[in-house]
């Protein structure tokens, strides 16, 4: 998905600017349509939001808008009253710099929770973005939205719709405090196809599904995940309203070809990761089943701390589906790691195999099957092993 | 619960005895009682079990034992036949060692998964323990059990039963791979009460849930998890058959004292821990709640880092509180740390309160308080911080 293309999208111009939260680098994006646009969003599911979601929540139900501004460096959350005042204030700073209305503009906030966020310093850095936006400014937005990331995701896809090119771009932040179901994570989707407001949710929900709710760095899940898809509908070609629509599977494939890049770059680059860990489960019982023992696998600490140590550690592995529950025929099951089997037919493959195993973990990608010999199901989950940097980057993280 | 009362049980001889299995250090212990005893079991939930799990279900459901034999260096798991078979020749041979029958042995096993157990060196360390049992010996019992523990756990108590003062004697070992459900943890509590069989399942399963059951160190479970509870009935008590014979209660708060102290011993020595952390939960509006968030917070990666770097992030808490999808007042609720309040009414208590509870994380226990503010529930979990030493510990345990 790393593309010569330049990462733009007819329709939209954005921004990456410095207003000084973080102590360096870039720290405010401001993405903005032409003209009022179709958006649909998909937020975390946790019982603690911070006040940008409860913003977006309200404002993406009419499924019209005009940008996004985002921060890094502190998160808008838990601060009551003036937290969904600050929110609010930087979309209606952000609507008058561009000349929209204050509920046209969605809102994002990334960062260490519990600090209010500089509002003076906003103020100035979306003013000085309002200036900047410009076509080809998305990868200065992907740069601005990181925390923790060691580098900016961004994804490009096309596809024939109604005999039209469309272009979907997108860009994304990891990297901690990431579980299935979205995570502080941040992705913003841009396209130029055209789309209404009902059938755009839809494709993003599907794509979501397929994509960042397969995706785990550490379990937790953040206050303040957000998915937002913004179609511009330069692109000419006849509104895609339905799945029935000429298009709009290949419109759908394309949002989900670039949102899976961003979840395997968020794996990728989860805190303290060295590689991108892909977890599959087959012959399972049913779906649930697979679903479930795919994510204890990349979750358990156990597991992610034997790849990181390169160990072919078969065991932990079906403790880890032992422990969520599921079934499993030990005398059908097989465990097989960087494609080497380690585990089949209820016993070890020996020190050999597990030696050639534990060679292919040195690699930047790793896969790790498992088969539990009880029926058809399977499913997959990205995650990243477990590192001392994790430790490191999360215990040292405001201190 | 550290006594300079000598660690002994009427009725009851022990051992712990170098086989050869783990590099150094002893790695094979024997219990034995004089004659046949009550005894009662808790298991692994895990659908994965090891073979002395296995054994033990069947074995202990009669009610009668006169012994357990244990290894550690290598855990009986997912052998197939050959793991089968090995359990039941740890009970046959103990059983022979010590004139009993092999069915009233108890077996289990623990360490690394995935290698066979070299019985040629446990049938030498069985004669061997055989002939050194002791009424003293326990305490080199605990020793022997251990895997990646630091420290030996032990922990006794008395009670005054039907006029006579009765013993309640526990070892146990984690110390990773332990979640709610017990992990791999392995607990044998010795007494010389007289105890009916059924009753003195009723004692254990409940000491259990308010001890090995409230206790996460990682989250994992492991396949062999096993708490045994003998009663020899030395002591001449009337026997206790029900929560209403003379003296029921007080044995069963003995024995719970003995069970959450070795919990409580077990969290401290969690792999890498630096501190024991006690996570309570209150005004939640169930128990289940309660429960969810506990351990929820008790189990994130990202609090217990940032207990390790000591910093008192309540941010960090209260995601973990919406990760769980608890219901939380966030403009009623309260969150302290080593006793100061860092939260309260929807905001942060600010930074000089936070450096005060920042100072307070550099003790060796630490209690995390959260107030819910959306009912009457609460509950705690024990555990511990997570540090470079986990990681080093899990990614070199094999290698």
């Amino acid at each position: 998905m790393k593309s010569q293309t330049p990462l733009q999208v007819p329709g939209f111009r954005a921004v990456g600017v410095r207003c000084g939260i973080k102590t360096s680098g870039l720290d405010l994006a401001l993405i903005a349509s032409d003209t009022p646009v179709s958006v649909a969003g998909v937020f975390t599911k946790s019982s603690v939001v911070g006040a940008p979601v409860e913003w977006c929540r309200e404002h993406v139900r009419n499924g019209i808008a005009r940008g996004v501004v985002v921060n890094s460096g502190i998160s808008n959350v838990a601060m009551g009253a003036r937290g969904r005042r600050d929110a609010a204030e930087m979309a209606s700073r952000a609507a008058a710099a561009i000349g929209a209305s204050h509920d046209e503009i969605l809102v994002a906030s990334t960062g260490v929770i519990g600090e209010a966020l500089p509002m003076a310093s906003i103020r100035r850095g979306i003013r000085a973005a309002a200036s900047k936006l410009d076509p080809t400014g998305l990868a200065s937005a992907a740069e601005a939205i990181r925390t923790t990331d060691t580098f900016a995701k961004t994804a490009l896809a096309t596809a024939r719709v109604d005999g039209r090119i469309v272009t979907v771009a997108g860009i994304a932040k990891g990297s901690g405090m990431i579980e299935p179901n979205m995570a502080t994570m941040l992705s913003f989707l841009l396209t130029d196809a055209s789309v209404a407001p009902a059938q755009l949710r839809r494709v993003l929900k599907a794509a979501v599904a397929s994509s960042f709710n397969r995706l785990t760095i550490d379990g937790e899940t953040s206050t303040t995940d957000t998915v937002l898809l913004m179609a511009s509908g330069v692109a000419g070609n006849r509104t895609l309203r339905s799945a029935q629509s000429p298009g709009a599977a290949a419109f759908a494939r394309a949002v989900e070809q670039v949102s899976v890049s961003l979840a395997r770059d968020l794996a990728r680059d989860g805190e303290g990761a060295t590689k991108l860990v892909t977890v599959r489960v087959t012959g399972a019982a049913n779906l649930a089943e697979a679903d479930r023992a795919a994510r204890r696998i990349a979750n358990s600490m156990l597991v992610k701390t034997a790849i990181f140590g390169g160990d072919s550690n078969w065991g932990r592995i079906l403790q880890a589906v032992g422990a969520a529950r599921v079934r499993i025929q030990l005398d059908r099951a097989r465990v097989q790691l960087g494609g080497i089997t380690v585990f089949r037919n209820g016993s070890s493959t020996g020190p050999a195999a597990r030696r050639r195993s534990a060679a292919r973990l040195a690699a930047d990608e790793v896969e790790l099957c498992v088969e539990l010999g009880t029926g058809r199901a399977s499913a997959h989950i990205w995650t990243c092993d477990l590192s001392y940097d994790y430790v490191r980057i999360n215990a040292e993280y405001t201190t």
